[in-house]
């Protein structure tokens, strides 16, 4: 549905900065952001409100009086210079599919959440708007996002009322892949099964620094060459491990300078898998390996973790009428495990939640050219529909 | 002679920076530099002048009236936060020479240039003081330093008569070695035949940057992993050509972000050899190598070249006489490569130079840490003094 890709090129325009998509959390441009989708939202027949965490929630009724409640939803905000689909895309194909209902109401209540923030950018935490919707918005974030939130025009002293209420029938978030997954197997969609665990570290090589021209080859402790030698056992051993990513992002080499052989070096380490344990153990076994070469050319190595975050899996329940969903489509079922993280990964602890992802052309993400296919739009409306139907059985 | 040592540290004391040796191009230490070395060349005898390039020569006249002359000199600047000695030990010794002639005249005069600036730190041109030595200042650069020649009480418009005459027997450095090699092979001196030529290049790998969770291994164009590979291959290759050093400084990944897979890396490479040809094969293969890793990986691969400096010899018939000197002394005798650039290489271009290294302890250099041993000392001025004996028989 070309209208779902116009919708979200049209909020692109919503921006911090003229010529890009830059959108962080509760900025003026997301005032005209919730200006549009409320307009969509009421058409379709939704109660529309924000709440104190700067979420847009648009509440489609259910038949019944005390029915339980679907939550469709994903981000509003972006990365600075972003594409024009992350996150915001869950949210239109959440208004798209009320609309698709005609009117029809269903034994459930829909409530489509445009989260005010899961990049993280503006205050440097991510999932600001999931984590209040599951009431985990403590003290000293709140503190930090309070001025943010009076400047809104909304009151942080009344966060809590984000918070989901115990009608919670469940999360369903459609979000674009982000990586290049589907499209190197010719898939519109896939199934996330799990948010991959993360591992974040800072690896330091120490050496010797010492002349560039006056130091034989033998005689060096290059802290560099120790690195470098290490990026390479991080790729050969995680290609050992099937599902499995890590990433050097950066190797800083002090003093740096063209003419002075490095006497320390300082690499950045991302480790990723579905499961904790091969994650831990990959971790482990590329450690041992830094301590290896490091002794192999007498230099030191030391570590810091910064992150060691849980995989977290999608409901399998909900997850199973997902796949029936894209089965009845007539499309090719892939289950998948998410490397990114997402605000399911947060609303997942508070709800049953499941999660669809549409191909990345190219695998782009982060950059304006960011894309999503008008056929794999229709595909992920038309699996949307076939979950309400089959949940719709299911209370019937 | 611990003479010699104690009056390098007795100038350390000049400095821009208390607390370290900061004494850069005719910086206002500078004038406390000068005055003591003026009262010890004095008092050995010697005519002093400060010529307008901001050299300090002192002037031991010959027994004859026409008699040529010998320059023994080294730099008085240093770099930021440097050692005591890499330099003004060269310029101390020289005046310890004369000191120890005890007013004996030669069949030529000697004389003890300490120049204003080798290291180039304040105004990014290094050898200021040797270039106007042998009349190599442009226009360009006197434009650059003009006012600093002025504030210093000298006369920019005058700078040519800083030209060394026609007079010239040739020209003596001795130099601490900045680098490990003497030490490891137990040698107090070591002559320097050659100065290594140097290339600096910058090579940049390009590739994809992507997300590190979303984009399998397989997937990747990653180019720092690129990088990092090549570097290896730099120590490999380097370490199978003999006398070779070659260097990578640092490496730039971009964006640079933990959780982004880097799309380019900037490499800098600094190789030496004393042969010209040998260092620019080794250049060549470095290159071929940057080649096949980048096609190997499906990356791109550019270079820049910064410098290709070309290697210059020392005078074959003064390093003659420099050795015998040496080997009067009953130390053994090594011949080397200097690594690093002297004021030797930019005088060598308008009279014979012949350089003498004093062992580095511990190679430690451009650091506080930075000393020489007192015996080294000791057997630096008996070589020098046989040096001049070998010279005076010889014009005798």
């Amino acid at each position: 549905m070309s209208d779902v890709i116009g919708r979200c090129r049209l909020l692109a325009h919503a921006t911090e900065e003229p010529g890009f998509i830059t959108r962080t959390f509760l900025s003026k441009p997301m005032h005209q952001v919730h200006a549009h989708l409320r307009g969509w939202m009421e058409q379709a027949g939704m109660s529309v409100t924000i709440d104190h965490a700067g979420n847009l929630r648009g509440c489609y009724p259910s038949a019944r009086p005390s029915a339980p409640r679907l939550f469709i939803g994903s981000h509003l905000d972006t990365v600075p210079r972003a594409g024009a689909f992350d996150g915001i895309l869950g949210v239109v194909l959440g208004v798209a599919l009320v609309e698709r209902l005609g009117g029809r109401k269903l034994p459930f209540a829909i409530e489509v959440i445009g989260f005010s923030d899961e990049e993280g950018v503006r205050f440097g935490v991510p999932f600001i708007g999931s984590r209040a919707f599951i009431g985990d918005v403590d003290d000293e974030l709140l503190g930090k996002i309070a001025d943010a939130i009076t400047a809104f025009g909304l009151d942080p002293r009344c966060i809590s009322e984000a918070r989901a209420g115990d009608d919670a029938l469940g999360y369903l978030e459609f979000h674009i892949e982000q990586g290049p997954v589907l499209e190197s197997q010719h898939l519109p969609l896939g199934i996330v099964e799990t948010i991959s665990g993360q591992s974040r570290l800072e690896v330091m090589f120490e050496g010797q620094a010492n002349h560039a021209g006056t130091t034989p080859m033998n005689l060096r402790k290059d802290a560099l060459s120790g690195a470098a030698e290490w990026v390479g056992a991080v790729e050969r051993e995680t290609r050992a491990v099937p599902g499995a990513v890590a990433t050097v992002g950066n190797v800083n080499a002090s003093p740096g300078a063209t003419n002075v052989i490095p006497g320390a070096a300082k690499a950045s380490l991302d480790v990723r898998h579905a499961e904790n344990g091969v994650r831990h153990n990959l971790v482990k076994r590329l450690l041992r390996c830094a301590d290896q070469i490091a002794a192999g050319r007498c230099l030191t190595v030391s570590w810091k973790q910064h992150l060691d975050q849980t995989a977290v899996a999608m409901d399998p329940d909900l997850t199973q009428l997902l796949e029936r969903a894209v089965a009845a489509t007539g499309h090719p079922i892939h289950r998948m495990p998410s490397g990114a993280g997402h605000d399911a990964m947060i609303v997942a602890r508070r709800m049953p939640a499941a999660m669809l992802f549409l191909r990345s052309p190219g695998g782009i993400s982060h950059h304006p050219d960011e894309s999503v296919l008008a056929g794999d739009v229709v595909a992920a409306l038309e699996a949307g529909m076939h979950f309400l139907e089959a949940l719709e059985q299911r209370l019937a």
